[in-house]
């Protein structure tokens, strides 16, 4: 017999599947609370505290590209993938694993992920997503998370690679509050 | 003798202020954790839960104007008045009073406050924010505060009136990731 059901032929030995379908039940989709027990069951919260809620949800909405609120299992492998690329990264500048950087960290470890932002803008990022001037991994993911789908949008409407879009008011609020 | 100390004249009586300086200690100024302290106490998450801490964080981000990422009484006694107005705005369309709203009395509720936006980004925002199609207070105080600042920033950009702005990616990426 083949184990997990029909339907998927190929993944049923992936062990995220695994953890995805036992959560997921019917439907085959996710939504943030299940998310985050499927992050943590899977191991890519890291060692580290769940996510919280507000991180999963912006998760969902970077790859939601139906409009669901919800993320199947191709999104969540996905994501698997592009969350433990950035885990990697920031257990690199988690020297001594406390589960935080610090705002220098912070800029190396964007700036090694290709993110060009100047020093008031890092600024800013640091001052918004830091606690007593710590960043958690949460937080962390949460900047990637944002600045990741933030830069998508921009790029797609920025057609003639200029570095600059002329947003219509309704147009801004859209791109910006849909992450 | 004055109590709450000398260096407030006039503030003395303000029962928002008791709760402030309370928690704020000596230096009078509060971060996210103390501000979801004072809140509560306060009585402005208007009997449902705590804020959540990305609330306050959003709260102090949007009248942060010295970056500091903590907030004076000043600054705490707009913010109460401001809260106060969407709270009653809030109670309005939360007929049961089940502290949740759904995606139409948010369409509602956001047309009543001013934000002219079309059925695709409020949508989306709709989406974003709820859980199971039910919008929660704290997700309500967070999109207006969202949507303040952001429209905030997009008029200060908009200096014409003429309801665009082209954006450099550098400061696309501050604007909105600073809220």
């Amino acid at each position: 017999g083949v184990p997990g059901g029909p339907g998927f032929p190929g993944q049923v030995q992936d062990p995220m599947y695994q953890y995805f379908v036992a959560i997921a039940g019917q439907d085959g989709q996710i939504d943030c609370e299940e998310l985050q027990r499927c992050l943590t069951q899977a191991g890519l919260s890291g060692g580290y505290k769940p996510f919280n809620l507000e991180t999963c949800r912006l998760m969902i909405a970077m790859l939601d590209r139906d409009l669901s609120g919800k993320m199947g299992f191709n999104e969540f492998k996905e994501l698997g993938g592009v969350i433990n690329g950035w885990k990697q990264h920031f257990i690199t500048f988690d020297s001594d694993r406390s589960g935080t950087i610090d705002g220098m960290e912070l800029q190396r470890a964007l700036a090694t992920m290709g993110f060009r932002l100047g020093p008031q803008t890092l600024n800013n990022i640091t001052k918004r997503y830091s606690n007593h001037g710590r960043i958690t991994f949460d937080d962390y993911i949460a900047i990637c998370v944002k600045l990741r789908a933030l830069t998508d949008s921009f790029r797609r409407r920025d057609a003639a690679h200029q570095g600059m879009v002329t947003f219509q008011y309704d147009d801004f609020v859209q791109c910006v509050m849909s992450i």
